[in-house]
C-alpha cells in the first residue's frame, strides 16, 4: 500500500485542546504514530480516548513536536521540546507569531533552527478536546512563518505536516502575518463586538427589526472572551495602527452626524462625509478575494421563496440538486414572525436563467 | 371568485423606482387598479412596460395613495396627493420616519389625518425599476407608524396593503422606529463601511488569510453610497448616541492597545479591558430573535466537507433533500485556493445524528 502522506513520525503534540487533539486525530488516521502530552491528566486522557494518540513519557523519540498549549506558555515548550528532542522539528499553532522566535532564540540558542512558527488558521465556536474533529484542518490555509535562521528542512516538514492534514500551506514573515491577521481577523473581531454591545438595550420591538445585515455584522460576536483577550493583546502593536485608523473615521463620522442632528440633513459637509465613508468600504470589500483565491467573480443570484413548512427547504435542495447546476455559493434568510424563508442561491451569470426556468416549472416562485 | 386581498383600490404609486414598481407589480397580480407617476418619463414607460401599472392622469382618482420618492422630495409629495385627492389615505415608504407627520401637517393642515408613515423593510443592492420584482414585499416586515392624529380608518388600509403583498405589519411609533433602525441598521451600516476601509491598502497576500468572519462583518459595505448618505443625515439624532457610545468604547479599547504595545500583553488592565469589550458583545449579540420572532433557538450544527467541483454541491441538496429532514439554516465556507468547501447545516438537536448517519452511509466526509 503507497503511503498516503509524506510526514516523517512519530509526532508529539503538547498540548490536547482543540488544536492538538484534532491534529492527533487526523494523523492517527494517517497511521502516524502520536504521542499526546497535557499539564492536565483529564484532558490527556480524554484526548487518548478519542483516538488522538498515546501518552508519550519521557522516552518518546518524536521527528516533529508541534505545540498547541495556550498562547502565553508556547516559549517555554517551545525551548523545552528543542532541549529533550535535539533531532526534532518543533512547531507551534499560536495565531500570533511577533517575536516567538527571538524568544526562544534566547533560550535555545543554535536549536532555534529546528523552531518553524505556524498557524492553521482553524478552529470552531466550541473548544477543548470534546469538540475535536479528525477534518479541522481540511480546505484550511496553514501559515508557515520560517524565521532567517530557520532549517529549510524543518520548514519543509512543517509544510507535509499542513499538507497531510488537508490544509493549503501559505509561508509569510512573522509580522507580514500579525498584520495580516490584524486586519483580517482582529479588528473585524473587535467591530463586531462593539457594534453588538450597542444591542445589549435596546427594547425587544427594535431587535425584532434586525434583519440579515445586522446579523452578519455581529455573528462573531458570539466568540470567546478569553481566547480573544490573549490574541487581541498580543497582537496590539499590530491592531494599534488599524484601530487608531478607525477611531479618527468614527470621529469624522461623530462630527457630521451632529452637525446633521444640529443643522438638518442638508448643512454642507453632511452628505459628503457619508458618502466618503462609503465610498471607502466599497473600495475595501472589492478587495476581498473571491473563492479559489482568485479575483472576485461576479456570480449571478437567483432569489427563491421557500414557505417554511417540514420538508419545503430540502424539496428545494432535492430540486436543484436535480438540475446538476453548480451552486457556487447559498444565502438563507428568515424575516422576523414571516412563515417563508428566502433562500439566494449563486451560480455562474451563464446558468442562472436555466435555473431559474428549472425552479419556476416545479412551482418554487423566484425572483430572477 | 373569492378575492385574495381586501385593499381599496384603485392605488396610486409615486415613484417607479425598486420599491414602486415592486409594488405595483404585486399589487396588479392581486388584479387591483393602480396608477403610476414619476418626475422622468423613460422610468415611467419602463414601469408600465413592467406591467406594474398605468401612466396616471390629473383625473385618476385613487383610494391609496404610496409615495415612493427618494427621501428629500417624500413631504412635497405626500402633501400635494393629500390635496389633489381628498378622499385617498396617503402613506410614504421612506426609511426614516421622524419629522415627516409635523412636516406634512404644517401644509396640510387637518388633511394629515388621512396621511400614515410606513416603512416596509424590503431592498435589494440593485436599485430602480429594472431590478423591479413583484415578490420583493413577501416575507418582509413592513413597518406602520401612526401619529396622534391618524385615523384608524387610514392605518387600517395601510396595513391592508401590507398583508396583501406579503409582509408582516408592525406597529411603531416613529421615534421608536428611527431609534431601532439606528441601532439595528444604520450603526451596522457604518462599522461595516469603516472596517471594509481597513482593507483598501492591505498587500493581496494578507487579503488571502480573510476567512469568513471579515466576509461577514463587511458584506453590507458594498451598498449604495447615495442612498446611505441620505438615510444616514435624515437619522442623524438617532443614529448620534450609537455612534457616541462606540467612539468612547473605541477609546478605551485604543488606549488598552497601547499599554500592550509598550508595556506588552501583560501589563495590568489590558486582559480586563479586552474581556470587557468581548463579553459585552456577547450580550448584545444574545439578543437577537431567532427565526420566527422567538427567543434565539439552539439548532445542532452539521458540518459536512464537500469537494469543490461542479454537481457536488448539487449532489449533497438532492441527497440532504432525500432525508426529508427540515434544514432550519445553511452556511457555505471556501478556504482561498483549496479545492474543498465546508457546509454548515443547522437542525432540530434531536434531527442531528440521523442526518450524520445519513450522510455518511452516502459517503461524505461529515463533522459531527
Amino acid at each position: 500500500m503507497s503511503p498516503r502522506h509524506d510526514v516523517r513520525g512519530p509526532v508529539l503534540i503538547v498540548g490536547t485542546g482543540l488544536l492538538g487533539t484534532s491534529l492527533g486525530l487526523a494523523l492517527r488516521g494517517l497511521g502516524i504514530e502520536v504521542g499526546l502530552q497535557n499539564r492536565s491528566p483529564s484532558s490527556l486522557h480524554l484526548a487518548r480516548d478519542l483516538g488522538a494518540g498515546t501518552p508519550a513519557g519521557p522516552d518518546f523519540r518524536p521527528s516533529l513536536v508541534v505545540v498547541a498549549t495556550p498562547p502565553d506558555v508556547i516559549v517555554p515548550h517551545v525551548v523545552a521540546a528543542l532541549r529533550h528532542h535535539p533531532d526534532a522539528v518543533v512547531t507551534d499553532v499560536a495565531s500570533v507569531k511577533g517575536g516567538l522566535s527571538e524568544a526562544v532564540a534566547a533560550e535555545a540558542g543554535d536549536a532555534v533552527a529546528r523552531y518553524v512558527g505556524s498557524h492553521p488558521m482553524a478552529g470552531r465556536e466550541r473548544s477543548g478536546a470534546a469538540a475535536a474533529d479528525s477534518d479541522l484542518y481540511q480546505g484550511r490555509t496553514w501559515v508557515i512563518c520560517p524565521h532567517e535562521s530557520a532549517d529549510a528542512g524543518a520548514v519543509a516538514a512543517v509544510r507535509r505536516l499542513a499538507i497531510a492534514v488537508g490544509s493549503l500551506p501559505v509561508v509569510l514573515e512573522a509580522a507580514e502575518h500579525d498584520a495580516a491577521v490584524a486586519a483580517v481577523s482582529h479588528v473585524p473581531q473587535l467591530v463586531a463586538s462593539l457594534t453588538a454591545t450597542r444591542l445589549a438595550d435596546l427594547p425587544a420591538e427594535a431587535l425584532g427589526l434586525a434583519g440579515q445585515g445586522v446579523r452578519d455584522v455581529t455573528r462573531i460576536a458570539a466568540s470567546d472572551p478569553m481566547m480573544w483577550s490573549a490574541i487581541l493583546a498580543a497582537n496590539a502593536g499590530a491592531v494599534l495602527p488599524h484601530a487608531e485608523a478607525l477611531l479618527s473615521s468614527l470621529e469624522e463620522v461623530v462630527g457630521a452626524l451632529r452637525t446633521a442632528a444640529v443643522d438638518g440633513p442638508g448643512a454642507p459637509g453632511v452628505m459628503k462625509a457619508f458618502a466618503g465613508v462609503i465610498e471607502d468600504g466599497r473600495r475595501g470589500v472589492a478587495r476581498i478575494p473571491g473563492k479559489h483565491g482568485g479575483a472576485a467573480r461576479r456570480y449571478a443570484e437567483v432569489t427563491v421563496l421557500v414557505p417554511d413548512k417540514p420538508g419545503e427547504l430540502g424539496r428545494l435542495f432535492a430540486e436543484i440538486g436535480d438540475a446538476t447546476i453548480n451552486i457556487e455559493d447559498l444565502r438563507l434568510e428568515h424575516a422576523a414572525g414571516a412563515k417563508l424563508g428566502v433562500a439566494t442561491l449563486s451560480v455562474l451569470p451563464a446558468r442562472a436563467a436555466e435555473l431559474t426556468a428549472h425552479l419556476e416549472e416545479l412551482g418554487w416562485r423566484v425572483m430572477a
